[in-house]
């Protein structure tokens, strides 16, 4: 009810307060989203266009390597950095994994949602809107990486349902959407992961919506219900209509003491005069 | 706690609140919801029924033509009045989308809630009350937009799972609810473009439902722990309590100093009587 | 905060207040109840065994034939002894297509619900728990109802995925969870009209549950936040203080006043004395 | 607002209060997540490892009854100390349908949540953090238990679908996440009642995850409306500077008292001085 509620628990691990992390971050945020960029551009050209000429191919694979390289050193640096270092692998499995595990590679694009931090930053936004803007942005770079993830480990394989980048993308929208058909599923180990992040951010979408729409319905159906209460207006009123009350007390008893001082300095005169 | 609380944010961004704009909207309203209206019987007509003779084809083209041409004609005229053009622009994205894009024409068919919006004007309604009625207007003709889109696109498509409204209409009720059989799905382009607008409705849907059950929960468990409670109504008996000891108060300093004033009077007839 | 919030809207429309209407419909709960669990045996035996004997089929068909007519029955009488009757049956449509229309007959079996309401009387019950229990019992009852009813309509016809009652029942657990794998689905319009029910339920259970635990949360988390909070105590303690500062306060004035009567009185005494 | 807000009711049954239960409990914890992490291992061996060497596949079977017959004897152990032995049955169903019936013997493995209790006890943890560790940890288990449990039930069973751990694990993820491609399901009865397992699992987490976003959310708001609310500091400034107000008023009453005193010392010299 006052301002002193104790801010509430950012719902993921803080990042490191290490002032030195903070600068090397912030430092480092730009040449990261270009490089998320150019990875996402040079991942995505081999799936989507297959009969990619070598040399192309060849250029793409030396900018996902270079990016891979950029995000290996932003992530040495940072642990370096870092001065509880075993703290900071803890808190930072998620940019571990992202670097360490060829699999997670399409995870790297998740980075591309700072950009989209940056630049809401400009454009004041209640909590509720940044939510569902980092959400629909998420999700977004999601059903992306995603179907291009898919694609690359479903084509060709012995049974597979999706053979091209539209097939993935379509999939990636059913299977975000909890929605499954069963017309497109993977059948590779590697797909199967893919579909298990894909789902986790199906439920979470769900998730972020629902409870968007809840917690503005609960505040408008509070406010509303609200307007009719007079109670606590009249709390108020009292306390100020009581302050007036002591306000007019005080004076009351100042002009009673003055009263008393101005009867002692006549008694005074009286005993002077009487003697 | 009082009736400050800042109006909550609305969802959908405002309107223009331009009052050229505000009152053209106002005199369009009805001939919008007949051109919809229209436009739901001329586009359902030759997609419930095929075999439709080519005048009674032709006519119907035409009342879809004229309903396009009556949305273009207020989405220039609206335009043309707004004094901020680009923001009118950017505000009304959906409404360009709907008149220049032919894909989304069904989506016209959502106008259709103004009038729903309208017809309730009538009866007082509650805020959550209003919301469940307008989801469940909304989702009614997502379907009924969605199944004739689908049935459009997908009739005759090879490997095709949908050849008539009845199962364009299954299809949409499945995907909505996020069931997904899989025994009808889209298979062209156009055809899940659809099912991806069904999709965001399914999952606004889901939201609207509990987060209006959750709203009506989180107020209801409130009221009946409220009611156990006893601390806030001891608090203003409290200040009522109090407010009457100031005020006793203030009698008992106000008899007092007519008591002191008496006594100086009768002090100064003592002096004057020693005298 | 206070206990003057005014009571929630109940999620269903209210009943008719009509005296005669309540009293009527007190009478006829339990044979209501009983009608409705007779129509359930009746109802499920030839469905859940086909190949039952003639004479068995034909006892069922008039238990079934009688079910209906108490249903009949009770719905002209609640209608004949309402005041206002076109306003009865706007608010009792579900009641008039579950007589009416041959279709929604297994719908009669959510009655049943009515039995656990009577039997939860007994005990006492937060609203949290009464909800989740309602909930509980109706999607029991609408699986139960979705089953036998999606079997009657798909056995036999062509394509049909759902053979028995076995079939139907897996096939209603997995609609009603939105999972829909794809292995059993109705083809028949009969089959999917129940399949539209289950699917609503489905949504409405799924709300259900995360309104109850996001209500729940919310209080807990409150309560929690609440207790880590000094403010109110110390407003509280502070008007206690303060209710201590005024009654010392007017145990002084009232010292005083007595003090300048005396002083009065001797002053008096002093006037007499040097008169 | 007050601290005085009754404890809110847990989800779960609490458990027998009993003192001699409660000891038992403490007694045999680490005994009995030791038995289902035993458990674990030598029922998931001859699942995943179909052709296990007969000597293996005995100790398995050896190590699974062992398992058993330790939760049968903390289950009679705990119904003997009971007091109210009717009571504890019905309160701890769960674990009597765990030792009784066969096919939900891998709910076991949800004693394994125990230990991540346990664990967790040592790192303080909010309300809601603790919901989401538990709810995360139940879901792996459940899909861990699922995932053996229906590739048990389902190998070699006519026109399964799930011929492998593998399958299991992948529709397991499928199923819980309400996805449901279709490429793999049960097509057993003991499969099936897995399922309907996964499902209610599927559900609860979409529910925990929403509830608990939404609890954020609704406190998040709630704060940052707060902020911009100025009445409640006002009211409790306003209780200060009153405090204030009242103390000097006691202090000036205090010094008109002393001041009166002296007045009357000073007449009763002025009464002695004129005599």
């Amino acid at each position: 009810m006052s301002a002193d509620v104790p801010p509430p628990r950012p719902l993921a691990p803080e990042h490191d307060e290490d002032p030195r992390v903070v600068a090397w971050e912030q430092r480092t945020e730009w040449p990261l989203i270009a490089a998320a960029g150019l990875f996402l551009a040079a991942y995505a050209i081999p799936i989507v266009w297959p009969g990619v000429p070598a040399a192309v191919h060849e250029l793409c694979s030396i900018v996902v390597f270079g990016a891979w390289f950029v995000f290996v050193v932003d992530y040495v640096g940072r642990l370096l950095l870092a001065r509880r270092r075993w703290r900071f692998v803890r808190r930072n499995l998620l940019d571990l994994a992202i670097v360490a595990v060829p699999v997670l590679r399409p995870l790297r694009l998740l980075l591309l949602v700072k950009a989209i931090k940056r630049l809401n930053r400009a454009g004041a936004s209640a909590m509720r809107g940044r939510v569902v803007l980092y959400a629909a942005a998420g999700s977004a770079l999601l059903v992306l990486a995603g179907s291009l993830a898919v694609t690359e480990a479903e084509r060709g394989a012995e049974g597979s349902t999706i053979q091209n980048v539209g097939d993935g993308f379509w999939w990636a929208l059913v299977t975000m959407a909890t929605v499954g058909y069963g017309d497109t599923y993977p059948v590779t180990v590697t797909g199967r992961f893919v579909a298990v992040g894909m789902m986790l951010g199906g439920i979470a979408v769900l998730g972020v919506v629902t409870a968007t729409l809840s917690s503005w319905l609960v505040q408008n159906v509070e406010a509303d219900t609200e307007e009719r209460r007079t109670e606590p207006r009249d709390a108020a009123d009292d306390l100020w209509a009581r302050r007036g009350d002591v306000e007019s007390l005080v004076t009351e008893v100042r002009a009673l003491r003055e009263e008393v001082s101005r009867l002692r300095a006549d008694g005074a005169g009286v005993g002077t005069r009487s003697g």
